[in-house]
């Protein structure tokens, strides 16, 4: 039985099987060693997920059976501004961490083998908000602000290690190269195929540092070089 | 539950979460309606893939439960020359039609419910192959002619009519176009971009025909612009 590698959060995760997405480039790389599940709620914020955590769940694992692994990616938007454009989105910091620590306890409750890896939200760019507003946005204020997402992230740092749960800073970490905001945000919040591809790269560095990678997990039925080149059918007789 | 697609067959659906491949775009394409589940086994044959097909499908479904729909796309390794340097994968023409009908009648058995789709092997650019050899090669002969893919695509379409399971048959579609060769083919087998996105776009319109599209299949929990604007939580106690 093949595995799986769960995703759960928001807009950011919905769309990452677009091309050149996380999600895709995951099930890529576990193509033959694990399921990549997909359950990303665009525009939900924690106190929603919340709500919906045990229904988005439902049938993903038989009875008995755990996930490998699963990123719990949210905060993008309760970062919004509660005054501004996205207020409706927005979630008080402090209940954005309890609900944090609720989906992982949830998950702990339900999961216990499963390998929970947090995700901080990504850093803004302001001036791309400004220029692709979901909302009408008739102000000059950006809905979301880098101030708010730092902030957000921090706190999800805090949860993390509270919790003694692995976490991926992608709010730092994107921060730390020139032209972030253009090379790494499409619209100043959603990934880039670049910014999709550092995602991707830390998330299986992750999973490595959890024993979860192409080297300690079997591939799904015998590999093409594996088969006997004499009696081909004697390699799936085993 | 979130229901499934499940791709089943050779390496032209094990690499289909590459960049741009079909695979990834379905599951984006599906991102909050179903689950596409990645079965595809690099190098087999339909020989092979029969004595794996129960291991592979292990733990898809819970009891009782079936996938959507499921898609088998195995040929172009049964239709590598027998006396070429790929004969090893070569499977004859009538056990290749015996194996498909076997694969068919296998998950009628076990999944009644679940529509099947045939895709027929993709055309053989033979220079393409020629310049890009899977073993070594010292003739100057191709391991598999396009000749002999359309054969087996011929045979493939045959079952598709003998055992009333829609097929997408790429093989001719592919070739309607000019320049066939290389835009479709990346290795005068395996899909470019472009050639996945012209079989991601045949498989959606053929899931449509049997009713399973984004317009039929409910989307998993409530979308943000159904979520009530004055009252959030209420959407999620219905």
């Amino acid at each position: 039985m093949r595995p799986k590698v769960v995703l759960f959060g928001d807009s950011i995760t919905e769309e990452c099987f677009v091309e050149g997405g996380w999600g895709s480039a995951l099930a890529n790389h576990f193509s033959r060693t694990a399921d990549v599940v997909l359950r990303g709620y665009s525009g939900y914020n924690t106190r929603w997920a919340l709500k919906i955590v045990e229904r988005a769940m439902d049938g993903i694992c038989a009875v008995g059976d755990q996930p490998l692994a699963l990123t719990v990616f949210f905060g993008a938007n309760d970062a919004s501004l509660p005054d501004r454009s996205s207020g409706f989105q927005h979630v008080p910091l402090l209940e954005y961490q309890g609900n944090l620590r609720s989906i992982i306890s949830y998950f702990r409750d339900c999961w216990p083998a499963t390998k929970i890896v947090l995700i901080t939200p990504p850093p803004i760019d302001e001036d791309g908000r400004l220029r692709n507003p979901f909302e009408d946005n008739a102000s000059d204020l950006p809905e979301r602000t880098n101030d708010s997402a730092c902030a957000y992230a921090k706190a999800c740092l805090a949860v993390a290690a509270e919790c003694n749960v692995p976490v991926i800073d992608i709010c730092s970490k994107m921060q730390e190269y020139p032209d972030w905001q253009k090379s790494f945000l499409r619209d100043g919040l959603h990934l880039t195929a670049v910014g999709s591809r550092m995602l991707f790269e830390e998330l299986v560095k992750k999973l490595r540092d959890l024993a979860l990678s192409l080297e300690t997990l079997p591939a799904d039925q015998p590999l093409y070089s594996d088969i006997d080149r004499k009696d081909a059918l004697k390699t799936f007789e085993k």
